[in-house]
């Protein structure tokens, strides 16, 4: 399987790809770094980004980008960071993605925790959270040719308590190598509309 | 109780203020019509509305528009639609009218059932109708002074099949008077985060 991955040199992504590049072709993408440059709140980016790639058998998008901030003091540009990035960032990937997957490929997008598990600044993240997961389950039944859809939601990661920790307090914190293992179920498994939720106890 | 309805005109907001009104003072609001002109869609109407109204018990959204195509036609524009108004129109609302509501005082918004059971030309409804559950559920543990959040979910509406009824096929529809049920429960009960599935049995 030739496997597009967006946000490889991430903490997430890096761990997808070395799962991954064990049986399969890897085409490592970033907004900065990577083989193919890729900026996701462009749809004219993922459109350049994906000719230069050709076609692919999977889509993994593990990154995304949201506002953090008290209900009370979001503005509309943070609510707007996750909109054009988490959200139709994501969207536009799908929507563009598909004509470049081949026959029963999938799409395998990110959202997280604080959609089910509301935490201090996380207002705008727990809503287009869960727009991601509510987009993958509807479109589950639109996309063409077997081509399937579905959304990790990862816990805080162990390796980003450091940067993240504090705003997750007493939450379960999953290692990257785990969270990868969603995103390879999602990209080698048969279930689609699905959110796989990379957390259990929280 | 001073309750406003914004939508009051409209089919399921019509059911609203007539059940509220037998024991509470309505404020009906509508883009065009009511004692009270509001466009959800812009925070600066959304303010001088309330400058008008004043304090209220109870802030109800009856509105909401979002935009139906295919995924593979979905255009910017059309998602814009959804975003600036089911989604963000919902949003702003609630945190500007937070300061306009007495204390222990509710916002209920809209959502619908296709957040749940996808429709051919619904994903972006679907995925805006799950955001704002999602945001309830989250905000409802940042709002001051015990104002409670919650959204109600309609099936698709009787007297609303003539127009949509080819979209929902095989789906129960509810009577707008069922609906309003939910609406009344969120404005007069204790519970906040929730979504009330003004559906059942699809
Ligand atoms: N880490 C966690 O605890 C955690 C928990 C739940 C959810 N998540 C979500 O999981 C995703 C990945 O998280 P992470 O911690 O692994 O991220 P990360 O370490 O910050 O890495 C981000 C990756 O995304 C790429 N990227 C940044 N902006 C991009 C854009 N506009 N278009 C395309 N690629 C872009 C970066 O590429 P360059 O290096 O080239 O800039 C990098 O490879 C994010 O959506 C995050 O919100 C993370
Ligand atoms: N009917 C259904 O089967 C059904 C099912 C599920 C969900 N819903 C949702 O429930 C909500 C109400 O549906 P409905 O069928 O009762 O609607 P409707 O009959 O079309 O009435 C719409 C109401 O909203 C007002 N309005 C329109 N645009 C507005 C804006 N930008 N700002 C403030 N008010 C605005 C209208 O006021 P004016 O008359 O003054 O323009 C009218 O009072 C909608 O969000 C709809 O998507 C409906």
């Amino acid at each position: 399987m030739k496997v597009l991955v967006i946000g490889a040199s991430g903490t997430i992504g890096r761990e997808v790809v070395e799962a991954l590049a064990i049986k399969h072709e890897i085409v490592k993408a970033g907004k900065g770094s990577g083989d193919v440059q890729i900026d996701i709140t462009s749809p004219a980016s993922i459109r350049s980004a994906l000719d230069s790639i050709g076609k692919v058998d999977a889509i993994i998008c593990a990154t995304g980008d949201v506002a953090f901030n008290t209900f009370a003091n979001l503005s509309r540009e943070e609510w707007d960071v996750g909109i054009n990035s988490r959200l139709m960032g994501q969207v536009n990937l799908t929507q563009i993605g598909t004509d470049y997957l081949n026959d029963g490929g999938s799409i395998t997008l990110t959202s997280g925790i604080i959609a089910d598990y509301p935490i201090a600044y996380g207002a705008s993240a727990a809503t287009l959270n869960g727009a991601i997961q509510h987009f993958a389950k509807a479109v589950a039944n639109e996309l063409p040719r077997g081509i399937r859809i579905n959304v990790v939601s990862p816990s805080v990661v162990t390796e980003s308590l450091g940067t993240y920790g504090d705003y997750f307090p007493g939450f379960h914190a999953i290692d990257a190598r785990d969270v990868a293992k969603s995103y390879i179920r999602s990209a080698l498994g048969i279930e689609t509309g699905q959110t796989f939720k990379a957390f259990a106890g929280n």
